[in-house]
């Protein structure tokens, strides 16, 4: 099938992983994706889980993520690895980097070298407070739990009145990682019509905050300073988890007037949207805790499974809490093929997430399993770079490359 | 300054947030948008924080989302309005909508409809389930909570043993928007070099499940079912926050060996790196609890901000839990210009989130207000399909457009 990206080659200095879900999205299109690792491997092959006993090339996370790249091994810290990565980037389209914000200019390719070195190359780094910051962000290093707290995530995650939590999986760096993907396809876009390349600087901070929605809004239109609120959404009722005759939890999702109508009939209290308290979704935020008071007892009447079946009926959105064993074993995960099994190297067949971008003609795919550590460094130096076998065997013999893997 | 998608135009039938996402990073970078709405509006509308009163120009939400568009009025309940935007689709290149799944059928413009009235549109569709998805699932409707709990993410965020918690902002919206416009764009590409446009087919539980990184190996490799772990990291330790002396947190966010020799001495524990149960990253998230049972206490003995200073020296990554004041008001997002402040018809200046998509030559930026309900209709109908206002004020009189706005 053919691939959106073909033909986009990328340099990817990345690790962990903001910048290595830019090049798995790039790569899942269909772009070539050199993933190039300092000799010790990305910090991700040392987070868990693991497929078999602790090794860099065991790591789920890792796998996971570098599905469909080519694994390189070059030592920056050699002038000869160097002179390759200035190759590389001569005939590539994109270069994505998430050192912090000094460490490419320290190695000559910040963005004022990498425009000499290719013009046409579309440059995205990602570090917590972006490449042009205040002085004192400048060598500030950053994860996603710096980009949930700082950002104001996470104080609006987690139980009311409760402690602040992080989001379950690493949205700081994901979100991040999707608008930078974003900003480098626009790049492209402009490149192609102009021949000019440009620098995506990308942080992680103002990424998340960006997308802080109703928050935002919230402080800068009344000056109001949101707290977390369980699983409630702070300016839609009912939208929420309720706790019903099984223990476990029903989300009901009524998100307009006219579908509270409808859900205030099928609970059996259909005069609900008549009361002055209720009748409009402002009104039923605000006076939330007297309608929850109503509506948790009759909540508790049934089972999850007898509310989903009457909720589907009469077409409510709703929604059980699915743990990870549920939706791993789900049917509509089956029918849409969101989780494939690889073939990976050293560790056997293995199940990962595939990509959610169902496209007709083009669709994101997993079509290799992620590289060893220094996988294809040979392969990629003769292929792309011309060089040839004794060249490649002093490189190795100097410690500027891999020597097998 | 350029635009990166100048001259790409989107016909946005989309409401409240997952494909307004879509068509706002898309305008953000220069597309024009011509979002239509029912007579009744975009159901944002309804959604606070108001600026003013409860009135449909008034809504924060809709503002924010909604900025650079243009704002249209169709009664798609009508055959003329239907009319029009098939005129409107043939001159477009994307068409972008979150209906339920059949909804676009119905009307006429399903995919099989849509590619004969413009074989080079890219259609992109969000919808809960996908469009194509199991029968059951066809009509079944979907909000970003159903998203969030649905795919799993509401089982691994909220405190440890606690409820299940939803994510602070609507990330099963947002995260489903930005995965569609990436694969918008990936799909333009394919459409300049070939002609063809196709149709992506987002599903917001896809798109959820497809971020939970970790959890989903966790559970693919071991069977293991991870589940809230409040402010922690699933394989990370130390990686959370603390509580300080005067009763706030600091995250202190080691993420690897050599952090945490660092972190270690300037704590006043340089040995701990040298006992056995916490030599490793995996050692450590193992021992856990035996190392927060020394931890707790040690940052204890502090203030936030002594350890923030104490941190930034030694350049380990920490973060204080902002808040929304804190982060509105905080230099960094002041330095990188990351609330800009629109001045909106009817509402007068207000502050909203900037793009966060910083490029050297065509940024993100908010270069226009959001529309008011119907503010464009005639202009657009008499711009791009050069209709007399003679027709114009008869499609009034029948109801098809708005009257006024």
């Amino acid at each position: 099938m053919a691939r959106s990206l073909e033909g986009i080659r990328v340099v990817d200095l990345s690790h962990v992983l903001a910048a290595p879900t830019v090049t798995m999205y790039l790569a899942d299109l269909g772009a070539e994706v050199l993933h190039i690792e300092p000799p010790i491997g990305d910090d991700a092959r040392e987070f868990g889980p693991f497929a078999g006993d602790h090794d860099k090339n065991h790591s789920g996370y890792f796998i996971s993520l570098n599905r469909n790249k080519k694994g390189l091994v070059l030592n920056l810290k050699q002038p000869k690895a160097r002179e390759i990565l200035k190759e590389l980037i001569k005939i590539s389209d994109v270069v994505v980097e998430n050192f912090r914000p000094t460490t490419m200019r320290k190695l000559g390719f910040g963005w004022e070298e990498l425009k000499k070195i290719n013009p046409r190359v579309v440059y995205c780094s990602i570090c917590g407070f972006g490449q042009d910051s205040l002085p004192e962000y400048a060598e500030r290093p950053s994860y996603d739990m710096v980009a949930q707290a700082y950002s104001g995530l996470m104080s609006i995650t987690g139980p009311e009145g409760g402690p602040p939590c992080r989001v379950g999986s690493s949205v700081g760096d994901i979100l991040t990682g999707l608008q930078a993907t974003i900003g480098i396809l626009a790049a492209l876009r402009y490149r192609d019509k102009t021949g000019r390349g440009q620098h995506v600087d990308m942080a992680m901070i103002d990424s998340v905050f960006a997308t802080l929605e109703n928050a935002v809004a919230r402080y800068t239109i009344s000056g109001e300073i949101p707290g977390p609120l369980g699983g409630i959404h702070p300016s839609i009722t009912p939208f929420q988890g309720y706790k019903t005759k099984d223990g476990s939890y029903i989300i009901a999702a009524i998100g307009t007037d006219a579908l509270f109508v409808r859900f205030a009939k099928v609970i059996g209290r259909p005069d609900l949207p008549g009361d002055e308290r209720f009748r409009t979704n402002p009104l039923r935020t605000r006076n939330r805790k007297a309608l929850n008071e109503i509506l948790d007892p009759i909540m508790m009447t049934k089972t999850t499974a007898e509310w989903e079946a009457i909720f589907e009926k009469e077409g409510l959105p709703y929604s059980p809490i699915n743990n990870m064993k549920q939706i791993c074993e789900d049917p509509h995960i089956a029918y849409r093929k969101m989780l494939v099994e690889i073939d990976q190297p050293r560790v056997g067949k293995m199940r990962i997430a595939a990509s959610p971008i169902r496209m007709s003609e083009t669709p994101g795919e997993v079509y290799a399993p992620a590289p060893l550590l220094g996988q294809h460094t040979d392969e990629v130096l003769k292929a792309l770079l011309g060089y040839d076998d004794e060249t490649i065997a002093q490189l190795k013999r100097e410690g500027v490359i891999n020597n097998g893997y």
